[in-house]
């Protein structure tokens, strides 16, 4: 086996924010515990590109000095694409470079001959898949088997990994029902409310509200500070506390799910999770074993009833066993080992 | 001399719309413009990089459908990166690249071995200024010598050539106050009212309404069927019928204007300019010959009194001898010939 642990890697983050972030930012959080995780595995050399100020333990390569979303005198698509552009650069520096800021990479690849990975970390919309579409010669993972484009040729599935500090697993259960999240229709809010009326449970509901029109007029006349509570965004050690309260997490998102943090965090505090069928949550819990896949607001209700059949410790375990950041990491060390050798086929 | 003619050139256009525009779209006029314009003269081996529907007597090569304006289903980043990258990945059949679309082609610059001349058509952001510095060693114009940035080393000043059909040259002038253009607050609209008033003169206002709150708060009060009057856009038949009702034309810009079509087409039809003394407008107009350059509302009212003093004809004659297609095209070729002078030298 091939010494791939002193292969010289790019990671290369996007500049919304810092890298990690101080609180939002999805995609910093991801390519931040892949960078950790390489690092923490032996990984001799990586190399983080990211804002000038992010913090790790790899080398730090910055061109960006704060992230455009923490700085608005940035116009994000030119600190964009002079950070990409920089990294393509210095393409040849490298063996591999890591992408995990979406579509705008792709277009440098004829250019250099360092392949590129990207993690598709979500399609925004249809029309990105055009570049996508456009660059087959390359590699690509998805985050959830749900998530992928038909025509793409993707390496593997890499399930986003989660940090278990401040994810406390508790054996037993709250008695209250939970929903947190983005509030946006797209998670299904309104039908948590529903099920809670038709439960007669109380419901805590925390999160950024990202829709306020939504929050308004949809949610806002059945909150009270009784059954239906709001408690604005959670950090990670109210997020804790928060699931201490929980009976069950609702999540009843009305898209396709691409892969659902909320639902992996749920499990490793042992809270079972009652999900939408929609996307990525199959894979993400195990029917009847961590929770329940359900397809409207009476299923869900139903299921609420029949939760105590859920062995708590089984949430943990899928956990562990599966969207942890060591797991993460030890997948795409078996992805760029695919690739190193598909690279020295190429070139035999 | 050497044979340029034959030199192989690549014009990038912006994709927002077709190339010409079928209606709006400044910078797509432009890079059509030089196209044609340099077929006309002679050159050879002319290739337009445009919406696929793009018209012209050069070679046409698209990528992209329609523009990004024109169908409102494309992410215009992502049609914008396909179609800039296909031009760099040809780069090599061509001895020149004349970038007409702003600062994203400059990040690729540094993969690709043929030389690249960026006509700066406008800092739209300071910010976009983080590309152009980090972009020195390649080639610049800037369409008037009030538009340019201190850093940036620039080859030359190429003013935007105006397509002279459809400006009807007319001796006697008409009795109208003229104002036309994009309603915004940056042109001033509210000012050549304030002037009409002033003067005692009817005033007419063409253009397609920028700013609505401006326009319903700033303007409409003062809009009526006779001394006030606003018609709406323009085509290029009904600004030729505009421009005969004029007796001069206010353009009263409130921040630095970049070149000025609504000028040189003004003169173009013998009508003299009375315009803000701010940016590029005393490169337009000539001082006392062809119009007034004016500092505020009072200047503009004793300006327009003295409007008879301009010979109409000189308005046509700085036109004809500065801002026209083919004027702009032979001061463009003589940039490409110092590129080409320049290039060779590098590789000597």
């Amino acid at each position: 086996m091939m010494d791939i642990k002193s292969k010289r890697i790019a990671i290369l983050a996007p500049v919304a924010w810092r890298t990690p972030p101080r609180a939002y930012g999805a995609w910093e959080t991801v390519a931040s515990n892949i960078t950790e995780g390489l690092v923490a595995r032996g990984w001799k050399n990586v190399t983080l590109f990211a804002t000038k100020e992010s913090v790790t333990k790899a080398k730090l390569i910055g061109w960006i000095e704060k992230g455009y979303e923490e700085d608005k005198t940035q116009i994000p698509l030119v600190s964009t694409c002079l950070h990409i552009s920089k990294v393509m650069e210095r393409a040849d520096e490298f063996d591999l470079i890591h992408n995990n800021f979406d579509y705008l990479p792709l277009t440098y690849l004829r250019f250099i001959k360092t392949p590129i990975l990207t993690t598709i970390h979500g399609f925004s919309d249809p029309d990105i898949l055009r570049v996508y579409r456009d660059h087959k010669d390359t590699y690509y993972a998805s985050i959830s088997d749900a998530d992928r484009d038909k025509e793409l040729p993707y390496l593997a599935t890499v399930y986003n990994g989660i940090d278990l500090s401040n994810l406390t697993f508790r054996e037993t259960p709250g008695d209250k029902l939970v929903h947190y999240g983005r509030i946006h229709p797209d998670k299904g809010t309104h039908l948590a409310i529903e099920v809670a009326k038709k439960c007669g449970k109380d419901l805590i509901i925390a999160g950024i509200i990202q829709d306020q029109d939504y929050f308004d007029n949809s949610l806002k006349p059945y909150i009270n500070d009784t059954s239906i509570k709001f408690i604005g965004p959670v950090n990670p050690v109210q997020r804790d506390a928060l699931l201490k309260e929980a009976y069950v997490v609702l999540h009843l998102n009305t898209i396709p799910e691409r892969f659902g943090l909320v639902m992996a965090e749920s499990m490793a505090a042992g809270v079972p999770v009652i999900a939408a069928d929609l996307g990525s949550c199959r894979e993400v819990i195990a029917d009847g074993e961590t929770g329940y896949l359900v397809n409207d607001v009476d299923e869900a209700s139903a299921a609420v009833d029949k939760i105590g059949r859920i062995e708590r410790k089984n949430c943990r375990r899928r956990v562990e066993e599966n969207f942890t950041i060591d797991r993460m990491v030890s997948r795409y060390e078996k992805v760029y080992e695919q690739i190193f050798r598909r690279e020295a086929e190429k070139h035999k």
